[in-house]
C-alpha cells in the first residue's frame, strides 16, 4: 500500500462496491482514477455508469465505456467452444472466459492514458482476482495491481456502507440489507454464489434464477431449431445468418424460454477451496451440444480423441486464469487446426430444461453410409480385414497371457 | 476355415442368427457346439434359449445359462462409472462394457468343457467382434476364434433364412421381413443402429425406443430422489439399501418413466468408420450424474482433475475392447485409489428427459463453509495469501512479457 | 492378388530384393513398373540403381531418382526434433521419420505417370509396411497397394535367389549367404536388426556398427562445439551457417568420430511384438541434446511441460506411421507455436560416446540472473510472496488432512 | 511472526545456518527448539550435529538423529525410479525426492514431543521451502510453519555472521568468506547452484564436482556390470543381493569412478523462475538406465506407453513438492500396478561418463524370438494379418482423404 501510484484504471460497474473502490483509491493512493466499463452482455445499461463516474468527478477523457460483446463472443467464447471446454466435466466457464478480455482492455487503456496501475473489485477468496491479475501481468509485466478487497479494512457490509455514506456515495435502498447471494453476468452466463447457496445440500431457491425460466412451467411442446457452423464456429440460427454475439443472444432467448442451462455445481477453486454455485448458461448450453454434434460428423477420430484428451487441461487453464499463457495458446493452435472443416447443420429439440440433438448434416461429412451400412456395401469394406486387425491388436495381449499363464 | 475344431463355445441368444450359427458351425467344422446364454439384464427370458438349444440337439451338460446381472454391475459397470467414463464426451459405453464379461465366461466354460474354440455372432464391421476377440485372446492366448459373419457367405437376410429353412431352424414370422434396425440390450442400456437410423440427419422414429418413455408425455411433475454412495459406488436409493444390480434396475424404472437417457450419437468405431446410433441408458444416466455430484463434495481437486484427464483414454480403451489390458488395469488402479471416501447422498430431480442435481451431502465432505464463506471466516483463510499466490504464478508470465516486449 | 493393376510405382533401391520385386510385379500383375529411388542420405550411389532399372527394361521416363536430403531434414527431421521426440524414452525415430517422405513421393509420381498402384519391399512383420501404407492411403485413398512380402511365396533366401537366377537378375556374391543382420539407413540414422541381434542378452557384435566409431578408441580429448538455433531449428555449427542437411551431415561426422549415438534397444512394434535393434544416430543425438538445452533457456515452463506431456503421444504417432494424420498435425501445430523464440547457441563437449552440454546463451533468454540470484536482487522478487503461494497451494491438502484425521 | 509458538522442530544440520536459525527461533518466538538431523546419505557425520545441539543447550530428549537411508531409497527413490521419472526430460529429482521424507519425520517428531511448529532452513526463492511446507501441511493441517529466511532480516552473509558472533555461535573459518556456490546432497545426488554457476553460458568449474570423478581421466577400459531387478526394484549388483541403500551406494561408487551422472541444467522452478544447476547423480543414472532396459523386455506396450505419458506429470508433482497428494498417489498406484513382473538382469558397460546397456534377460520376458524372427516362424505370426490391420487403421484416413480431395 506504500507504493506510489499516479493513475489507476479501475474496472468500474457503477455499482456501490466499485464506487466505494473509486473513492478509496483516491483517498489511499492520492491518485487519479480512470474508469472502464464494458458491455459484455450482462444486461445492464452503461450510461448510468458514465453518469456515476462523472458525478464522482472522473474526467470526461478518463471515462471509458466499451461495447465488447462481439469481440467477447468471437475471440473468447467461440474459440473456447471449439474445444468443447467443460471445467470439472460440467461448467461452461462463463465467468472465467470474460476476465481476460476485461484485463486486456484495462491494460490497453492504461497504456493509452499513461496509467501506472490497474484495479478490480474481486475479493481475495475467489478465482477472479487471479484471472484479472494473471491477465494484467501477462500483458504488462511492470503494471502495478491494486486489489482493494485484499488491502482495505472494509470487511463487512456495514463498514462499506458507512464508508459510502461518509463519502457522499449514494447507497441504493436494496443494497442496505445484505444481498442474499452474489452474481456475475455476461452474454454467456450468469453465476450466483454465496450466502443462501453456501450449503450444498440446500436446493437453490427459485428467486436466484435470472437468466432462465423455470423448466417445469416451460412450453409443453418441444421447439425444433437448427444451428449452422462453418470453420468450427456458429454462423446461423434456423437458416438465418447471425454475427457471433447475435447468435449467442438469440440462443439465450431460446434457452431462457425452455429453462435450459441451469447447473448446480460444487467446484474446486484455483485458490484451493471448494465452492458451490448456480450457473445459468442458456445459449451456451445449446451451442455446446450443437458443436459436439457437428464435430461428430466432420471430425476425424484421431482429431476428436486428441481434443477430448486435451480438453480438461485447456478448461483448467481458462478456469485458473491462464488465457494469456503459452500453453493455452499452444492448445488453441492444436484445436483450431482441427476446425477448418467443422461445418454443417445441427437440428435440436429444446424442451423443458434439456437440449436433444435429433439430426446433423454436412457438406464436409466423414460419415459414409456406403461403408457403414448393414446392407451390401459393394466392396467398400472387406470384413475379412477385421480378422487381421484384431489378430495384431491382440498379439501383445496373447504374448502377455502366454507369459503369465506359464510363469504366473 | 480349414482349421480343425473339436468343440466350440458359442455365445447363444436362442434367436434366429445364433441358431443358424450353431448349425453352421457343426456343418462347417464338424464340431460339437456348447451354448452359453447369459442374463445381463437384457430383459429376455433365458428358458426359451435352453429349450432351443435342446431342440437343436445340444447336450444337456453343454447348455450353460447364467444370471450375470450382479457380477455385471458390480465388477464392470460400477468400476467404469467410478471413472465417469464417457466415450467421445457423451456415450456411457453400455454395449462395450458387457462384452468383456461375456468373453470371460465363454473362456471359463471352454476350459471347463475342454473346448478348443469360441464363437460369437458379431458382424465384421462393428466393434463387438473386436471386444469379444480381444477378450478371448487376453484370457486364453491359444483359443481358436470363429467369427461366422466374417467367414460364411450368408450375407443377406434371404440367404440366412434360406439356410434356416433348409436346416429345420424355425424362423419367427417377424424375422421374415427385414428388421428396420438392429439392437443390443443389457441392464445398462439398449442400443439401436442400422437401417432406418443410417441417415444421421433423419430423426430417430418413435418406434425405435424400447427402454424409455417419450419425455414429452412423461410426468408433468419432477420426481425427487436420493442416491447414496459408499467407496465410490452406489449403495442405496431413497434411503433403501440395494445391491448393485437392484439399484441399477430401480434407476432404470425411474429413468424410463421420465424419459431419461436417450442419446442420438454419431460415433467413431475402432474399425475406422463413423456410425450413427440411438442409445437409451435410463438408470446409467442418473447414476452418472449422481456420481459426479458426490465426487464434487468428497474428491480433492488434484484427484478430480487427474481423473478427468485420464477419462477419455480410459473410455477409449473400454470402447475399443481393451478391458483386459494392462493399461486399463493401471488406470483402474489410479481411479479406484481415489474413491475410498467418495461417500454421501445426492438429491436429484427427474423431469421430462433430464436429471437435475439439487443437493449433495457427505460425512466425508471436503467443502468447508467456514473457509469459503463471504462472511467473516474467523481467520480460516488469509486473503493476503492470495497476493503471493498470484505473484508467483504470474512470475514466469511477466518474465515472458518482459522478453517479448523488449525484443519482440 | 487378383486385382487388375496397370502401372505400379515401386520404391526401388536397386538391390537384390527390390530387383526381384520388380520382376515379380511384372510377372504377377502383368503391369508396368515405375521405379523410384531416393537419396535420403543412406550413403549409397544412386546411379547404379538407374543403371539396374534400365537393364531390367524400365522406360527412361519411368525411372525416378531424387535427392531428398534437404527436404527430409527440413520438413521431417527438424519438425520432429522440435518435439524432442523419443519413442519409448530412447529411440530417435530415424527409420520412422523417413517413411512418410518416401510414401509421399511415390504417390506424387503415381499421379504424374498415371499409375494405379504403389509397392514397397517391407516385410509383413515390421513397422515399415504400416508406415508406407498409411502414408499411401492418407495421400491417395484409392491407390492400390502391393506388398510382395505378404503375398508371394519367396519366403526363404534360397527361394528368392532361385527366383533371381531364373529371371536373369544378377545376384551379388555377398548376397548368396545370409546377411547376418538387416539394416536401414538415412541421413538421420542406421538401424540394424534381426538374426545375430535377435537374442537381447547377446552383446551387439562390433561388425554391426557402420555409422559410429568405437567409443573406446575414440579421441582421448573432448571436442568442444557450438550449435546455433533460430525458430526452433539448427542453423549453424561452430559459427558457420549450414543448411539443414549440411548441418546434420556435419554433426554425423562429429558423432561418428566420437562414437556418439549408439542405442541397443528392445522396442514394441506397432504390429504387436517386441524386437531388438541397434540404432546409430550420431548427429541426431547431438542435435537432440542441443535442442533441449536451448529450450531450457528460451521456453516458458508452461510451454515446456505441455510439450513434455504431449511428446510420448507424438513420438508414438510417428513410430506407428501416422505422420499424415490430423492428430499428428494438431500436435505439430501446438509444438511449432512454441518454437518462435527458441533461438541461441549451445556449447557441448563430445567425448567417448557421450554429449555433454556445457553452456547455452540466447538473445531470447527467459533466464533472469537478477531474479534468481542468491545475492541482493534489488526487489526483483519478494520472498514473502512465497508464503501466500505455498499457503494456497497447501489449502486443499490441509482440508484433506483435516477430513481424514477426524473421520479417518 | 506475532504468532505464539511453544515448541518447534527444526531440521538441523549442525552447520552455521541452522545453528543461527536455532538461536533466532528462541529469541524471536521465545520457544523451545527440538532438533532433527537425518542421515540421508549426504556423507556427513551426524555426531557433530548432536554435539552442536547439546552445546547450544538443546535438551537430550529433544535431539533427534535418524539414519533414514534405507527408508529413503526403499520408499522414495525406488518408487520414483519405477516411473522412470525425469523432470524436464533430464533431471533425476535427487533433491526433490528427499524433502518429503524429512517433512514426514519432522511432523512425526512434532507429534511425539508435542511441538506446535516446524522450521526449515530453505530460502524464499527456491523449491525446497515449497516441498517442505506442502509436506508439513499435508501431514498436519494445523501445524505452524516458520521459514526464517522469509522472515528475518539477516539477508546478507555478513549479517548472518554478525548474528552468530553476537550469539556465541562458532563460525568455521571457511564460512567467513562467501562459499562460491550452494549444495545439497543425499544418497541419490549432489546438487550445486548459485553464484559461480549463475551464468548458464559459463562452464561449470572443476572444483564444483564432489560426487563424480572427471570423465576424461576416468578408467580407459569399460567396466561391465549387471543389475538385477525383482518387482520393479533393483535387488542385486553383479549377482550379489543388496538392500536398496546398499545397492545405490555401490552404484554410486561405480558411477563416481567412471564420471557418470553429471548434468548441467537450466530448469524451471515451481516459484516461477529459471535457475541453473549442476547435478551429480552417479548411481541413480546407472539405475535409471537399467530400469528402462529391464522394462523393455518385461513390460507390455500398453503399460509402457501409458507410463511414458504419465511420467512428465508424475515428475512435475515430485519436483513441485506434491509427494503427499492424492494425485501423486493415484499415479503411483497405476505405476506400481505395472511393475509386478519387471524382473530380470541388465548388463551395462560403464565408460568415461556414460552408461551403455549391452544386454538384458528375464524369466518374465515378453520378447518372443519365435514371433519376431526373420526366419521361418512356424506359423507364430501370419503376415497376411498385417494387411487387415493396416487397412482398418487406414480406413479413417482414407475417408478423410476422399472428403478433402473432392471438396477440398
Amino acid at each position: 500500500m506504500s507504493e506510489s501510484i499516479r493513475r489507476v484504471v479501475l474496472a468500474f460497474s457503477g455499482g456501490l462496491d466499485t464506487s466505494v473502490i473509486l473513492k478509496w483509491l483516491r483517498q489511499t493512493y492520492n491518485c487519479e482514477v480512470v474508469t472502464f466499463t464494458a458491455d459484455l452482455g450482462q444486461g445492464e445499461e452503461l450510461e448510468p455508469a458514465r453518469h456515476k463516474a462523472e458525478l464522482m468527478g472522473v474526467k470526461q477523457e478518463h471515462i471509458f465505456i466499451d461495447d465488447l460483446r462481439e469481440e467477447f463472443v468471437r475471440d473468447y467464447v467461440f474459440p473456447m467452444m471449439r474445444a468443447n471446454a467443460l471445467y470439472e466435466g460440467l461448467y461452461l466457464l462463463g465467468t472465467s472466459i470474460a476476465r481476460p478480455l476485461i484485463a486486456k482492455r484495462q491494460i490497453e487503456i492504461a497504456h493509452q492514458v499513461g496509467a501506472d496501475a490497474v484495479s478490480h473489485g474481486a475479493t481475495g477468496k475467489g478465482n477472479d482476482q487471479v484471472r484479472f491479475e494473471l491477465g494484467y501481468y501477462a500483458l504488462d509485466p511492470d503494471i502495478k495491481v491494486i486489489a482493494p478487497w485484499r488491502e482495505w479494512d472494509l470487511n463487512s457490509r456495514t463498514a462499506l456502507i458507512d464508508f459510502a455514506e461518509k463519502n457522499q456515495i449514494p447507497v441504493p435502498k436494496d443494497k442496505r440489507g445484505e444481498s442474499p447471494f452474489s452474481t456475475d453476468a455476461n452474454l454467456l452466463h450468469t453465476s450466483s454464489e454465496g450466502k443462501v447457496l453456501e450449503d450444498p445440500w440446500q436446493e437453490v431457491p427459485d428467486y436466484v434464477f435470472s437468466r432462465t425460466d423455470d423448466f417445469v412451467s416451460a412450453p409443453d411442446k418441444p421447439e425444433e431449431i437448427t444451428v449452422e457452423f462453418k470453420g468450427g464456429d456458429g454462423v446461423a440460427l434456423n437458416g438465418k445468418a447471425l454475427s457471433p454475439a447475435a447468435l449467442l443472444t438469440a440462443l439465450n432467448d431460446l434457452g431462457r424460454k425452455h429453462g435450459i442451462g441451469r447447473l448446480d455445481l460444487v467446484e474446486n477453486r484455483f485458490v484451493g477451496m471448494k465452492s458451490r454455485g448456480m450457473y445459468e448458461t442458456p445459449g451456451g448450453t445449446i451451442y455446446h451440444a450443437a458443436h459436439r454434434a457437428i464435430e461428430q460428423l466432420t471430425l476425424d477420430r484421431g482429431a476428436m480423441h486428441l481434443k477430448d484428451e486435451l480438453m480438461p487441461r485447456y478448461a483448467e487453464l481458462i478456469y485458473n486464469g491462464f488465457w494469456f499463457s503459452p500453453e493455452r495458446e499452444m492448445l488453441q493452435a492444436a484445436i483450431d487446426h482441427s476446425q477448418a472443416k467443422v461445418e454443417g447443420t445441427v437440428r435440436m429439440k429444446l424442451f423443458k430444461g434439456a437440449v436433444h440433438v435429433t439430426g446433423r448434416k454436412s457438406p464436409q461429412s466423414l460419415y459414409s453410409e456406403r461403408v457403414v451400412t448393414f446392407e451390401d456395401d459393394a466392396g467398400a469394406y472387406d470384413q475379412r480385414d477385421a480378422e487381421g486387425f484384431i489378430k495384431l491388436n491382440a498379439l501383445r495381449l496373447r504374448l502377455l497371457a502366454q507369459r503369465d499363464r506359464t510363469r504366473g
